[in-house]
């Protein structure tokens, strides 16, 4: 039986597109992905920030295919395949890029041990926070049993946010100051996807004007132009589908799931 | 307005009273902890393994006082302070403490990338999977509105641990081979818990005689062994009120609560 959410595009465009082109030839490093993945997306941000040679292999994560179960039981991409065992999760492949090339440039994890904890703190909060308020915001129905209305989950959304941003170096531009560091590169997937709530949801209405908005629009610009995140990006109409599924609160992802029945990131 | 968790009781006993009692002077490094909390235990665990020298706080987590909250506005423990800075998230800070004291021994994260990545992926299995299982279980009620009976959330909680141990070193002792991790820290506070399910849920009912279970008993009676388990480990009689309001499913922690509310650790 063919699977509700299979008729996604079948591969990446626009940009991305010539990035994926430019990582076909074999490599030992591969990268299974989804092109419209922003789990995935981390990963490739990270990879290009780096200059790290790898394959990409586009999987429709709805037709999973046997060798990416053999590698991974559970099947989600972004999975590594690095000397031909697997690695998955998002933030512990960064981690491990970091640590596995370490002469590839930029450094993305601070040497300074307590920066690097608290930087990890805040990578967990976009996970464990950010993520499930932007999902349940995307995915809220208006005709819902729930009595909440969207403006409930979108001031949660922007609660956290605000939160998030309250936590950035005031100068910047970026999140720990001048340099570009891996919570840039965990955020930016879900930064780049904010057109999502102005398309489907009514708008987004960020407060203009107070300071954490300016502050986050300031990051927003920036990291939007880093070479990695446009190359990473695909063409706008080709997410539109994929994510009127979420907005109507039908896609079976496994975070579409997740957050349907009142829960996290799975 | 008293918290209704707000009557634990105050302090550790037995071992770990010795334990604490030996970390009273005033250090640089301070620990907010309670004494009860397997989270806390998880620090507790690495601090004590290391060597590392600390100053124990005590807090009722139900109580909590503005120095904490001063430290950590979201008041949880285990909260530490480091050169007047604030790290909470337990499987941070325990990361953090093998980067800001290098010379202390063991070493409890592998040197090997792969090994060190896949660690972590496995931590975060225990954090995102066994622990709401083990809560989904200790916290379920029969006469619920769920038809979920117990036998359910049992052999949830049991399949959720075979995976785990399923990724053992076959030999042992310890979870990656023959030296003690990060990860073998990490599963102990529950480990040393199990007791819970034979006191209040009729048995934990592990399938004796199964290779993962001979497997997890034998890991099991090595860690439990261990000093820093003994002096992290208070009485059982004091355990037994604080998990009675677990077992009944009334416990107001940021955890039961998640867990009630179909949600994953907060």
């Amino acid at each position: 039986m063919s699977h509700p959410d299979a008729g996604v595009f079948p591969h990446a465009t626009g940009a991305a597109e010539a990035m994926v082109k430019s990582h076909q030839k074999e490599e030992p490093l591969k990268l299974y992905s989804g092109w419209f993945c922003p789990f995935v997306q981390r990963v490739l941000l990270v990879l290009l920030e780096k200059d790290i040679p790898f394959q990409y292999i586009e999987v429709n994560p709805y037709h999973k295919p046997q060798s990416l179960l053999t590698l991974n039981p559970r099947g989600l991409v972004p999975t590594l395949q690095y000397d031909n065992k697997p690695l998955y999760e998002s933030t512990v492949i960064c981690e491990f890029l970091e640590d596995a090339y370490p002469s590839a440039t930029p450094k993305l994890i601070p040497s300074d041990p307590y920066t690097k904890a608290r930087m990890k703190i805040w990578i967990d909060f976009v996970t464990s926070r950010i993520l499930p308020a932007f999902h349940r915001f995307l995915q809220f129905q208006p005709n819902s049993a729930s009595e909440t209305g969207i403006e409930k989950v979108r001031a949660d959304f922007l609660e956290q946010m605000k939160q998030l941003v309250q936590e950035m170096d005031a100068e910047g531009r970026y999140f720990l100051g001048k340099e570009l560091t891996l919570i840039d590169l965990m955020i930016a997937p879900w930064a780049v996807r904010l057109w999502l709530f102005d398309h489907f949801k009514g708008g987004l209405n960020m407060p203009k004007g107070e300071p954490w908005v300016e502050r986050f629009e300031k990051w927003r610009q920036v990291v939007e132009k880093r070479d990695s995140v446009v190359d990473s990006t695909s063409e706008k109409e080709h997410y539109l589908p994929i994510y009127q599924r979420y907005a109507d609160d039908v896609a079976q992802s496994e975070m579409a799931k997740a957050i349907r029945q009142g829960q996290g990131v799975p």
